[in-house]
């Protein structure tokens, strides 16, 4: 059954919840997806939604919160007590819940706790809360179905059966020796394909690829890809298992790992959206591009410099948008190349030297041509000859450096624990800025002076 | 067992190859991940790897070619014959099948396909080739279970232990009415746990989320992960089921997008990496960076224009980086936060007319308070009062102008159906430059003229 969402049934939505028309909203919201639900909310205010959220069966209420937004959930929380958010969070895998009870306040995080009437629910989540939120035991939950490797199939789908409730989506049955190591992994097609009295040991597959607690949100994913799972066993470093990361996470980390890339790119220093407010949305903006101002700013000041050459030969000015565009541009396409590398880190990497000796290749191939291009399009266009070899002559040193700046940038980057995408964004743009019009002014100065 | 590549052991293994120890080779790749093979493939010449190929068994070889790079994958082909090919695909999913068959000329893939040696098999691939790559048709495997909802549960273990070998991944029995119309599914763990006697009308689920086959693969990306589908049936327009697409391809997608869209803003032109040859680098980057320079260029002769002016008030030239660089940086931020928000369509997006209002009111108020720093550093290190004034104007003036083009241009993009990311990426920005030339001169000239 899909859900559309008509901007009709919304208005009428709205409506009933304004009447408290509470038979309307649960014969219409009955059956419906909880990710449906959440978008629903996503559009009406907290009050609204409240009175909505209320209306709900506790399970369906507990997973429509979790599909929230981080930053609408996190409003939605201060309106509920720490009993309403126990209640919600007992309906949760024990990773939902661990996100949640982050969202809160210390003081409110432990009444919370307290509220938690499953005991083995509480020691999950109290287990999880000393991971941090970026690796692989931040990512993990709890829930999982692990058969000893000496049991028979009978007592493997009998422990199913038991923890029917806790584990929602179940793929693969983890395999687990006399300590609890994991040691293989059995799938739900061979158990059913299988007879009750064989046993584990006769069944299991001990190809099984598993993460260690410690491992990045990145590295996760990478190792997901590759292997094509839908879900890892996390072990510690005993090779004790304590817990799965299921793809739906996964799926999300790879999602926000690309955004976030995407506004270090262009300069935004916070996760915002545009129905954020404007203060917000100025907030996340006005930073970079206050560092675009004053590089901006040294530059006038630099150019000052050679105020002289400019009144000489006025010319010298109307190059400066040319040479720091392909500054620009050369450094941006060098930092990507290298972003795309360290995103998919192949077996060895080639070393440092070899790849600046290749970088240097291309940049000298890419400079040389543009520089002829320009010699021509300025003799074609009347351009003074001298004026024309110094601006290409200055193009080719400025598209070397970029290209050198832009690909050791990221590289220092990464080696310092810091996103290399930042390589890409406005504060290296600008120093790149400022390095390009030094080498064209100083050009200028080696063939005028 | 996981396999961690040394610099040792693909030294002893490329010696292995040179000497063609066939003992050694087969020894020390055997139960190997193929998806380890493929990455060690990588790092091998095209000659090397066939002789490691050659080597493996069947269905390990076809998953080792099914995991290498496309553009590795399609250099590999060339060396094999069409029945090879055919045997190859044989043991593939039927979309891994087709994306190999796409790689193909016409010719070779017409004697590929007559050397499928099972007939169900081609006429799958026959029917997946009818689909654009890039929608659910394309994405989809035929490979599935489906079981009638009048059959017993015991009929439905039948079928999965026919089918055993063919579904490798195995997470919901599709469930249909004697139309082949998809009206539910039913979970492996539902089927464990109930008894063989009962019926799948007894016990099926009908909230089944499913796709049409010409749903683009964005779309479907954004659906399963909404909804944390792990597989997705599709159907065609009259609901009859054709395929399921599993998450690891939507990962794939995912992620291939993500690189896409980094490619068009950093002005790359073709998905290259940093080991393509210098030749292939150099194309992708060449075409934008003309781009670049014939927008350096026109603004070189849009300067001249007023060449006059910069002589009678040299400082002009001096703060033209720094309004090329804040509009450049606006126009990125405000294009990134309509990307993100095309990302994630909510239900309604707000109209038009609203949006450009708080972009105006957000570049209203950056705007001002880079114009007031501005004039501060300017009145500070002893700048011309008016000039001050001018350039804060101007830069005011394109803040706002850089705002809405930046807005606006992905929003046409994407109207037309280009990808909006291109609004981020040299071209626009080339535009933006000497727009914001424009409004810069034109203010001098309105204050000076």
């Amino acid at each position: 059954m899909e859900f559309e969402l008509s901007r009709e049934y919304f208005e009428r939505l709205r409506e009933a919840v304004s009447e408290q028309d509470e038979q309307f909203i649960r014969g219409s919201l009955d059956g419906v997806n909880s990710a449906d639900v959440s978008s629903l909310l996503h559009e009406l205010n907290t009050e609204e939604s409240k009175f909505i959220i209320n209306l709900l069966d506790p399970e369906i209420r507990a997973d429509v919160i979790n599909d929230l937004d981080e930053d609408i959930r996190e409003k939605f929380l201060r309106e509920f007590g720490a009993s309403e958010i126990a209640e919600i969070v007992n309906h949760l895998d024990s990773d939902d819940a661990v996100d949640i009870l982050n969202e809160l306040p210390v003081k409110e995080r432990e009444e919370v706790l307290a509220g938690i009437d499953n005991a083995e629910k509480e020691a999950n989540i109290l287990d999880l809360l000393r991971y941090d939120e970026d690796c692989a035991g931040g990512l993990m939950a709890k829930e999982l179905i692990k058969a000893n490797v000496n049991w028979t199939i009978d007592r493997c789908i009998e422990e199913i059966r038991r923890q029917a409730e806790n584990v929602e989506k179940l793929f693969q049955i983890y395999v687990v020796d006399n300590e609890d190591k994991l040691i293989g992994r059995v799938s739900l097609k061979r158990i059913i394909l299988t007879t009750n009295e064989r046993r584990v040991a006769d069944i299991y597959d001990q190809d099984v690829v598993s993460v260690e607690t410690y491992m990045s949100e990145e590295e996760v994913a990478v190792l997901m890809r590759k292997y094509d799972l839908e879900a890892v066993p996390v072990v510690n470093v005993q090779g004790k298992l304590l817990g799965r990361i299921t793809i739906d996470d996964v799926v999300d980390v790879i999602t926000e790992l690309a955004e976030e890339e995407r506004q270090i790119m262009s300069g935004i220093s916070e996760d915002v959206e545009e129905d954020d407010s404007v203060w917000m949305l100025t907030r996340a903006r006005l930073p970079w591009l206050i560092v675009g101002i004053l590089g901006g700013f040294i530059s006038a000041k630099f150019i000052g410099v050679f105020e002289e050459d400019i009144l000489r030969l006025t010319a010298i000015a109307f190059f400066i948008p040319l040479i720091q565009a392909t500054g620009g541009n050369v450094g941006i396409q060098s930092s990507s190349i290298v972003l795309q590398s360290l995103a998919n880190r192949s077996a060895f990497s080639d070393r440092l030297g070899k790849r600046l000796f290749k970088v240097f290749m291309v940049a000298a191939l890419n400079g040389f041509m543009l520089a002829i291009l320009v010699y021509g399009f300025n003799m074609i266009t009347g351009g003074e000859m001298q004026l024309s070899i110094v601006v290409s002559a200055a193009l080719f040193g400025v598209v070397l450096v970029s290209s050198f700046m832009g690909t050791i940038t990221p590289l220092i980057l990464d080696r310092f624990g810091l996103n290399p995408a930042l390589a890409s964004g406005p504060f290296i743009t600008t120093t790149n800025d400022i390095v390009g019009l030094a080498i064209y002014f100083y050009t200028i100065h080696i063939f005028y002076g």
